[in-house]
């Protein structure tokens, strides 16, 4: 066909919209990619065959719709978290991003607001916009903590109708304590959603947000199979809360959000979940060598209960950055200045990056 | 944990959601499933060994996101359209609800209209006013036809920001022809989705609205694999448009919305596309048996181009749903008095669903 592509101003998309871009880390083929958070280590073969054995079958009837409740998975879901959660506690989606979406559209959207501690994870904001809510934006200390009393001292001022803790924090790695998420509870009628993506790094024993859920109804502890289960591309995200809050999720979800592909995948790897755990502790490994490195390098690493790194003292993070690419290791610029972050990857991407980041002169 | 569970309106949902229920056809286990209009064909085995080829290759890297702009997948769209079309010029999500909602969150949402002729496909207002814009509904004729002046006048008279021509219309079944399309097309400044969702099923040679996209960039055409492609499981919706409109929907898309496995399923399965579409033509005879069929037991069938018949003259179409499922076949009231509506399935299973009609004293 004749190709027409016409301007973009032209045609009648929202005015809201409009000089916008997408969201989106920059994407490379670089051999040593340390940029989105991922887990680098691939998935067994061992859980990869039951993982495929579980598709197979779902194959057999793909033809049909897939279960619209997906009710094994949400077991799944519940036996994996513990703490006697049932499946009607669970929810899940394409991904925690499709997750979060879900709350924002049942509890938040237009006329409401949403908040969360800057710097946060940037997808919150985006996500708040993209359902009609306005973001309100919190503070953090310039170590990027925030202690439970002036958590809940600027929740109470915002009177949002949902607010974020990102618990670890992305980007910056910052552990928040189960005191904080108890204040924060207090301080607000809003919904408080306690996103654990990256729960899984955070030290052994460290209590989880799950142990508040017992009373409040108004809790949401959101995780994700990206990062702990190396479940990116899956696309898997879930939550758990009161059932009640289920049900509202269930009113804005799209019929049949979940593809049988989706559900049969995450069941399977779920029911491996000691294997997938067991990779956990090496990435933890990694991301301790790269603090304890990167300082005597020169640089400031920011405490960290995840599989990733934020640290300052980058004279100019745009050079180090592409002096880094250069060098075939790809890490993120995440806009704070004198700021890089790098994610923890197996032992030899890890020692990459160490070995590039020593071989450039950029400590400020 | 104690079970902590709170009344639903002790949550701070949003008020618009008070009092509505989940959208979802009802589900019951029964032999011969016909409500949902699922190509009840499964997958053939030569097809499904080569899918599950290409998602063990998408499992070796499953711990990374997906292609955020998955163009493989894209390419496999356009090439299997055909029409020059090329992979900037498709679209894709999880299922056609969710591209369709990538539309109206782009082009409608707050303070926004979108249109389509009543009865139609019931997620239309549902997923509009799920991005905070009104529904306008439009009338068709008793025969459940709209021509093109009328469309047009319709159209014209709505000035809505999207409107939606459901070709061939569900769950009527009833055509609409490209002229009626050109018509709408040049009655409104909105965008126009031509949702061909069972485009299919339309006897041979009938132009798609493809044909007219050229020097038409508010127009898009909508398709999904859950029917031709008996791929409903999987999830896969995809559209054809202008480019810019590609662009704009990228804003509003999560990022990474599709998954490395629906990919990699979906790519792998339009390779076979002249396979799959060969259970098209047997589920168009069984169409046309049932047409013929229940004309015969004094029912009133539509002219369709879908693999689902409409009809009326149905006394108690509640008292007949119950007969029927009594029998161990599952059909659809659509609640529309007085009819219902059959998906065509395999010959056995239309044989059981004509011989139970039979066995019922039903027709008004």
């Amino acid at each position: 066909m004749a190709r027409v592509s016409v301007r973009f101003d032209d045609l009648p998309i929202r005015d809201d919209l409009r000089g916008l871009k997408p969201y989106g880390a920059p994407q490379a083929p670089l051999p040593v990619a340390l940029n989105v958070n991922e887990n680098t280590h691939p998935v067994p073969a061992e859980v990869t065959e039951h993982i495929l054995d579980s598709i197979a079958r779902a194959m057999s009837e793909i033809n049909r719709y897939p279960d619209r409740e997906f009710t094994s998975l949400r077991e799944g879901f519940a036996d994996y978290l513990g703490h006697g959660l049932t499946h009607d506690q669970i929810w899940s989606a394409n991904g925690s991003n499709e997750v979060l979406q879900h709350v924002l559209q049942a509890f938040a959207g237009p006329g409401r607001t949403a908040f969360g501690f800057a710097p946060t994870y940037s997808m919150y904001p985006l996500l708040s916009r993209g359902t009609g809510a306005e973001w309100i934006s919190g503070e953090r200390s310039p170590d990027f903590t925030v202690d439970a009393g002036w958590a809940a001292e600027q929740i109470a001022d915002a009177a949002a109708d949902v607010v974020f803790l990102c618990a670890p924090n992305n980007p910056t790695g910052t552990p928040l304590t189960i005191d904080v998420i108890e204040a924060a509870y207090d301080a607000t009628d809003g919904i408080v959603v306690v996103d654990e993506a990256y729960f899984e790094f955070a030290p052994h024993g460290t209590p989880s947000a799950l142990t508040l859920l017992p009373g409040r109804e108004r809790l949401i502890v959101s995780r994700t199979m990206s990062k702990a289960f190396a479940f990116a591309g899956a696309r898997v995200g879930y939550l758990a809360a009161d059932p009640a809050v289920i049900d509202a999720l269930r009113l804005v979800r799209l019929p049949y959000h979940l593809s049988a592909l989706t559900q049969a995948a995450a069941t399977a790897a779920l029911r491996h979940a000691p294997i997938m755990l067991s990779m956990v502790d090496e990435i933890i490994a990694q991301r301790d060598r790269i603090t304890a490195n990167i300082q005597a390098l020169g640089y400031e690493p920011y405490d960290s209960w995840t599989n990733f790194v934020l640290f300052g003292g980058v004279a100019d993070p745009a050079a180090t950055w592409q002096a880094l690419y250069d060098r075939g290791v790809l890490i993120r610029d995440i806009g704070i200045p004198g700021h890089l972050r790098v994610t923890a990857g197996t032992e030899d991407e890890t020692t990459a990056f160490l070995d590039a980041l020593a071989s450039i002169d950029s400590a400020a």
